[in-house]
């Protein structure tokens, strides 16, 4: 998808050779009328499936408003969006996994309320970013133990040098990222051509 | 709006005689057909003045959905996304204000990143729940240090007997809340009449 990547050049801005700061436009200021057009892309690459989903996957914070976007582009399928933990929340009741944080090299836990999934969900992840995949590689962990089944993984971008890209399809996860990212080398992005 | 107590008296839970659990249809698991009449309300209810504003102010995490389907009934008006305090993250560049929260009693520091909020900027502060109002006075606080106006705040929930709209209107702002709660008393939640 041609305009993540143009976003990218013009608003993004390279911290280092690994990290992408979005703010811009995704992260902290959020551009409402590029989260249709990543819904209706997100649409369009998995439209053979489109049916099927009935809910959207998602984690807090930087998920949520793509996540919602990209469900009124597959008939409202409610989003269910894993939270972080909170120290002095029971856990009972949820399932919930532990993810390590590339950005602030911490253990985190995500959880989502057993109620609130199960055996006839058939989910489509989302998120802004695919980096290390520990985000969609802990929402398809939760996913499974519920019973659900995880049709895709839509990522708006992926950081092909970070592997978490492979390491989502190794476990047989469909996954399709509107930019994918080869590497970053002196505050220039280079991005893997995709067919349009 | 009525259709928001609905969901309260169908879909909410009362933890106890101060705290509606709403994790049903939009903390945790997000209706996206509610988030568009949520959408329409707020547009409903700030009609006069949609058109001065130009940037939709919420606080991470559960602002967010509702934030972002607000903006695109205000003209696709950007969200700017007050982030909660990462304790690694340098504070240079940002506005930033602490409040405390009720959940868990903990004091947590908002940020907005200077470079996105100032004198031009005309806001409409969307969130969840008005409790005490801690999020909406410390968004309004950060807003008036970039020199940018609130031209109001609008709640999905508001907790009347928690006093924070109170407070919110006597620093002259415009407070719309799609449910007004008097009180919660046995699991039963009240409701102040608005005209419609």
């Amino acid at each position: 998808m041609e305009i993540i990547e143009k976003r990218i050049i013009v608003d993004g801005e390279t911290l280092n050779d690994e990290i992408i700061n979005i703010n811009a436009f995704l992260s902290h200021r959020v551009d409402v009328r590029l989260l249709e057009e990543i819904g209706e892309a997100f649409r369009k690459r998995f439209d053979d499936i489109a049916d099927q989903v009935n809910m959207i996957l998602t984690v807090e914070a930087s998920g949520i408003a793509i996540a919602a976007f990209t469900a009124k582009y597959f008939n409202y399928a409610p989003v269910l969006i894993a939270k972080k933990e909170n120290p002095n929340t029971l856990r009972e009741g949820y399932y919930f996994t532990e993810i390590s944080s590339l950005a602030d090299r911490t253990l985190t836990t995500i959880k989502i309320e057993k109620k609130f999934l199960g055996e006839h969900d058939r989910c489509l992840i989302i998120d802004d970013k695919l980096a290390k995949g520990e985000d969609v590689l802990g929402l398809a962990h939760i996913a499974r133990e519920a019973g659900a089944r995880v049709l895709g993984a839509g990522l708006v971008i992926e950081k092909e040098f970070q592997e978490g890209g492979k390491k989502v399809r190794e476990k047989g996860i469909r996954v399709e990222s509107l930019a994918i990212v080869t590497k970053i080398e002196n505050g220039k992005v280079f991005f893997r051509r995709q067919e349009s």
